[in-house]
């Protein structure tokens, strides 16, 4: 099983279903919603206004693309209406959105405009082994842009790669992402990809280090390296998980689904389109996969499920649980959020489970820790332990 | 089409993508999430801990309680694997999540505990013509409580029931809503409906006012009311929309899913559960039904998606765009929500348009109220209109 999988399910995150479906229990809700709150503040930053679509795809507005097909889109799910009109699972949803806006754009005045939902993509994959990076039924972040041309799109597609950075930087995988060329389509050379170098992915990546940019193994040309300014011997193999990728799709689905305004002259146009992915549950599991140690899950202070965890040690013990009860209703009055281990278990047992659950900062309360009128606390990525007094506690946890 | 959703769609809040499947718009989205909300701090405030289960169902959860069968639970939509499984999408989540607990129970310690989530369920429903209160797709809150035993869960019932009390009575819709005792099952006589009283309503109930509680149709008979103290000749008959419902399950699931725990002198028992259900859509469709007039949607302020709606009249004059948006970064430094409406319509659209999206607060800035130095409030649920100075319009605002 993936490593990412292995570890969320022994730490109690995720319960798998089957293969490629798996439930979030609380703590992994909790880190999952911390992951899309950070995509949505980013998404909101650049204008993209919040909906959400539905799983059941009709197939009338599918049918206008061409695909519906299985063998135009070959991981769709389907079933059926009690009348067997054939409906599908939305893998994507390109038909359904474009269709819609076309109920709200009309003019000019109405673009630019983006829109953008956190919702539940179903994809048929023939394997599914990669934990919660590659799910059969699984959420996404999918954006999709609406301008007036090219050159508009081009500004806000920009403003799109700079938002994907930021999400990048505050999940805490920045510094091994890379924005990488990929194949493009007919409206654009390459689509952009966002991989984060990772042993556990399924891409390899071709990347020039200085330059902080890399090329997907699909487009590893001369023609591309040239065009791209880059140095074939300068470019370091790496395999990689795609977090995110966006995409020019031009006028292929305002054509295929009518989606038009008129421009300031009264003439009718097609609307310029791109799209923008990121799956938050595979940037949960990318997170696992890298910044997890032999002891456990590790992390960034950002997207933990609780900033603190709080263990006491000798839990049976009343002033033990005095001591502990009183720091836990403290920390919340502040809301600082906090989990409280006070079961009955031997310490060697609560503090391995507090590594394997990976929260940022652990506080120790225990006979010997009362005695000496101080806390423990230790950073879990760093391993560092240090004797605190509460105040002092109190202050450094609330920042 | 349903009045519920020939509003919400004139309003721009749903999408119609097919019978009882709804897509929510920017708005919708945001009025949606307000009555989530208040359902989970209700959830959380009993100790519900909040998770995600999939769609995806794994049929052999399912067929431990012989419930994957069409012809036991006849609104299952199926789907297949590549390699030709069978899978269904989850109507309900007794199954799943009694195997889940099979892995977090297995004391008298563990109990009692509740487990609840806010998750698509689809219904594979013969018609659908309800607008939002029958999707075929749609969300549920659906909580699960897990006891040692008969009298611990009676405890945790009333709680909950108290809870539904609560949620009712925020969104506006408690003085409409009765408790209706309807049939049970093999571990209760009765279930317990919350039925709100609605001419668009699928149900009928027969209430005594006076006691506040009411019988469903269907135990409307002598030895029922004889059971319950009531008296037939008190009772009302009406149509109405069944908004929640909670149900004794006793040790059906626990059962069929191996679900035990030991007890204080070592003896493996059975839990003995319980199932808690709210339709979030369903609830925001009912308080349209409900508290909609002849112009539009009248949202009571703890679910409107903005607590005030700014119309600027006369938009392409420089003095009421300047003061207009002026007023409207003052709320929004106020963490006032505001949906600011500058288009260069005609008023009397303008206005149309605010009544019919139905936000409790509507202010006008226009030359007139510029020239007399006030604003123009009104509210529209009581149509009061007066004039008023910043300085009062922001502190009423801020309450």
């Amino acid at each position: 099983m993936a490593k990412n999988a292995q570890l969320l399910i022994r730490a109690g995150y995720v319960h798998k279903e089957m293969a490629g479906v798996y439930s979030f229990l609380p703590l992994g809700l909790r880190t999952l919603n911390k992951i899309i709150q950070i995509i949505r503040e980013e998404m909101n930053a650049i204008g993209g206004q919040e909906v959400v679509l539905t799983a059941l795809q009709n197939p009338e507005v599918w049918n206008k693309s061409g695909r519906f097909s299985d063998e135009v889109i070959d991981v769709w799910f389907k079933t059926q209406l009690k009348n067997d009109t054939e409906l599908g699972l939305g893998p994507t949803h390109e038909e359904p959105l474009t269709a819609l806006m076309a109920e709200h754009i009309s003019s000019y005045r109405d673009l630019p405009c983006s829109v953008y939902q956190i919702q539940t993509k179903f994809r048929n994959e023939t394997r599914s082994k990669s934990g919660i990076l590659r799910g059969r039924e699984f959420l996404m972040k999918d954006l999709y842009s609406f301008s007036l041309n090219q050159k508009q799109h081009d500004e806000f597609y920009e403003q799109a790669k700079q938002a994907y950075v930021n999400v990048f930087r505050r999940v805490g995988v920045g510094d091994k992402t890379y924005l990488a060329f990929a194949s493009g389509g007919a409206f654009s050379e390459f689509s952009h990809e966002f991989q984060t170098i990772c042993e556990a992915g399924e891409d390899v990546i071709y990347i020039d280090k200085e330059k902080g940019i890399a090329v997907n193994e699909e487009v590893n040309n001369d023609e591309v390296l040239n065009n791209l300014g880059l140095d074939k011997n300068k470019l370091v193999k790496e395999k990689s998980i795609e977090v995110g990728n966006i995409f020019t799709l031009g006028t292929r689905f305002s054509e295929a689904l009518d989606l038009n305004y008129l421009d300031e002259s009264g003439v009718e146009q097609k609307v310029f389109m791109g799209s923008y992915g990121i799956g938050p549950a595979r940037l949960m599991g990318t997170i696992v996969e890298l910044l997890s140690d032999d002891k456990g899950i590790v992390w960034p202070e950002s997207v933990a499920p609780f900033k603190v965890h709080l263990v006491s040690v000798g839990a049976e013990k009343n002033n033990v649980r005095r001591v502990a009860d009183d720091f836990y209703q403290k920390l919340t009055t502040q809301n600082i959020e906090v989990l409280y281990d006070d079961r009955d278990l031997r310490p060697g047992e609560k503090f391995a489970d507090s590594d394997l659950i990976g929260i940022p900062w652990r506080v120790v309360v225990s006979e010997k820790t009362i005695t000496s009128n101080n806390f423990e606390l230790k950073n879990r990525a760093s391993g560092v332990v240090e004797m605190t007094t509460e105040n002092t506690l109190l202050q450094k946890l609330s920042v």
